[in-house]
């Protein structure tokens, strides 16, 4: 295993050698993450004027709420995702995890998120079970002049033992493609020959813990799901499918208005989707789970989306003040501020790993992707000597939810009147709409409408692989 | 574990339940398999006049022609797929293996293919690592009165060491994925800054071994891969990658004319793909092989397709006569015949687990297509006391093969004239107008081109999940 040290005296001329020749002066500015502060933030940076480095374990920017229908086979997971690579050469990419971040020296330290790699001894055979020659990733150092830290954070359990190793997430296209996997895998196994028909109940009793926007739009898809191609294809088991939504709070939808929480509320009830509220998970196991209030309840697929722990990375940063120990408290202008107070005009912090000081907002992608917008504009302020002057300003666009049968809900609070509040087929329309944002590629927002047609006309994808 | 007898005893009620109503005195006609023999007759037989079973471990139809191209990102992997499904409740699917057939009591035994489902114990909470809540799936019979065998064939590794671990086949659609991931696992792993070049030598090193039509093609999509998209977002590595094609026999495409192999080496040559004939892999580890000429090579990734190796099933059965232990022996009416020389006309056997006896076809899938065609034919005659009299007769439509570049060669033995022997472009439209087979469905007719066009203005897929 490479010594850090050793391993940074190679780093510099060899990511010149990988990313397009630096020209000389250009300021390096490392974006830790693609979600969508980084990937927002990586789309609108004057390339020309940064030698910019993207730092993230995954490959590609997931297009969030898209994921709910991929996972229910209505789109082609591809059209949820923007590959980093899409910018390189002229942006240099590494699929590493941050471990470290050195604020006085201007270093990160890196570990490869790639599998480690085999090393070869011509002398000897070694069993390949053994996996003796593969080697440890050897973890590197990237220099940085100016560095945006859009990590992210993790999925919330609340310590709730066995919801990591039995239960399916739905923050990334992996997740939803496993979920896919799964719904598909559970029909095949109840529809085997030699099961019981509790046995069949049992495997199409799907769970889903959490009552927020993903919770909800999940289950709407999936009851659409259920009762269009599943229905079609496998007609007796679907009559044995049942969908639960579970929240530990007295409603679902929490930040949304009380009338359109009740609406659906009322949709999901005539869907035949039950909702648990004042429910509380104490633990989950392989194909069943406990709730306080009812006992044990098996389960075929148990999906889960509780809202957001805190990312390791921002865990382990010691000398920044943070909110709640979730996320990097920053200024108005999103810069980091060190527990002595200074801000820190080289490291910024956008997206769920970070609060506004004094001024906290929802975690949600709409913020992650002003901010980062916010952040093109005072970059390339900086790379043009014209920096800019006005503090970050959030502008609510509102919230949608897709709440099934081709009908959604949207709430823009503060404003009034028109398209303020609305639920139905034209707000099922906005939600449709929204997503031809500009955060997607043309090839994406080709591809969007033409699978939501192409589906609707031939079905869903009901293969599994 | 339920006793066969006992599953037996439940099986008929159940598969009824599971099947729409099945009107009296129809017949119960079983497909072994879901390849091209046995896809191409589920779909052109009758339902209304058989009670169709389909009986395969995989969901799909896999439309092998176009496994290189998704292997590569040039189409989606949905393209490549029809489910089994499609056909229910009209017809019912059983993902399952068969594991005995008995010819006598017309009756299969059945292992389901799906993953074991958890068993629930009320009382006592067992530790979901430990699995011990997962049950055996329980085996099951199924009754026939007519029986097609289209179980299709493995990968041949000629029992060289370490193959099955460490390459890959083609196949199915899932070792196309893996193959894709696997390829820009290779450049995200040798873009690791740390590494040296020797070490992204070995990485983007590429081996192919068998240069029958799949190694062939699968090299040419990769060369493509390469000089394109990769050159284009990796510009460093791509100079570094390498393709190599290993056959032992002295001459790559064995079935095809001498002069559209000359012509292929030399697009290969001119395209930088090393042609390794003559050369006899010993055995494989991970992330290198030792080749008898060549010593210990290392690679990034290795595709092997060496031929057909004997389905278990077909090894297990033994009153019938079979074709070199690879294939059971029928009549020219397809039907198996047993060693006592009977032929057994409520059995009939396609595909690359069939051979005619006195006139032996290659295993590919126009043959399994055209011997699926027939018993259409002839089983829709039966259901309808119309008998067809004549025998089944291959018609060679040609072979095909990419080779990279938008040039493809066409060969057709016996054939004279123009359209008999092909090579460039006009060969390379045929081969793309070739896929518009009336196997593929309407949904992946439209798919197929709009991809080709899609893929070819926007790039392919560089997304790893």
């Amino acid at each position: 295993m490479l010594s850090t040290r050793h391993a940074a005296a190679r780093t510099k001329p060899l990511s010149r050698a990988f990313s397009s020749s630096i020209p000389r002066g250009r300021e390096r500015l490392v974006i830790l993450g693609s979600g969508w502060g980084g990937y927002t933030l990586l789309q609108g940076i004057d390339k020309r004027r940064w030698d910019v480095v993207v730092l993230s374990p995954t490959a590609y920017f997931n297009f969030t709420p898209l994921l709910a229908g991929c996972a229910v086979g209505t789109l082609e997971y591809r059209c949820a995702l923007e590959p980093v690579r899409k910018y390189s050469p002229r942006v240099t990419a590494y699929q590493a995890w941050c471990d470290k971040i050195d604020f006085k020296r201007r270093r990160l330290q890196c570990m490869p998120a790639t599998p480690a790699i085999w090393k070869h001894s011509a002398t000897e055979h070694v069993d390949p079970h053994l996996g003796l020659q593969t080697i440890e990733n050897a973890p590197f150092t990237l220099r940085y002049d100016k560095l945006v830290i859009a990590a992210g954070a993790y999925s919330q359990t609340f310590n709730v033992p066995g919801v990591k190793e039995n239960a399916h997430f739905l923050k990334d296209i992996r997740d939803a493609r496993k979920i896919h996997m799964r719904i598909i895998e559970c029909f095949e196994q109840a529809n085997q020959p030699t099961l019981s028909d509790i046995e069949r109940r049992n495997l199409l009793n799907f769970c889903i813990v959490g009552g927020g926007p993903t919770g909800v739009e999940f289950s709407a898809e999936l009851h659409d799901f259920l009762h269009s191609d599943l229905a079609r294809h496998y007609p007796a088991l679907a009559r044995l499918a049942k969908i639960n939504l579970y929240d530990v709070a007295p409603q679902i939808l929490s930040n949304f208005d009380l009338n359109l929480v009740q609406y659906t509320e009322k949709t999901f009830r005539r869907e035949g989707i039950s909702i648990w509220t004042n429910h509380h998970v104490t633990s989950v196991e392989a194909g069943k789970m406990f709730v306080e209030e009812q006992g044990e309840v098996p389960f075929g697929m148990l999906v889960w989306s509780t809202g957001l722990a805190p990312n390791p990375l921002i865990d382990d940063i010691q000398d920044v003040k943070k909110y709640k120990k979730l996320a990097l408290l920053t200024d108005d202008r999103l810069n980091i501020i060190h527990t002595d107070g200074t801000v820190n005009d080289a490291v910024w912090a956008i997206g769920d790993c970070s609060v506004i000081d004094g001024a906290p907002l929802p975690a949600t992608a709409q913020v992650a992707n002003q901010k980062g917008k916010y952040l093109v504009k005072a970059l390339n302020g900086i790379a043009r000597d014209q920096p800019i002057s006005k503090p970050f300003e959030f502008r609510s666009l509102g919230n949608l939810a897709y709440v099934g049968n081709w009908k959604a809900i949207y709430d823009r609070p503060g404003a009034e009147g028109f398209l303020s509040r609305e639920s139905g087929r034209l707000a099922w329309l906005l939600w449709r709409s929204a997503y031809f944002t500009r955060t997607l590629s043309i090839r994406n927002r080709i591809l969007l409408p033409f699978y939501w047609f192409f589906n609707w006309i031939f079905g869903r994808d009901l293969s599994r692989f």
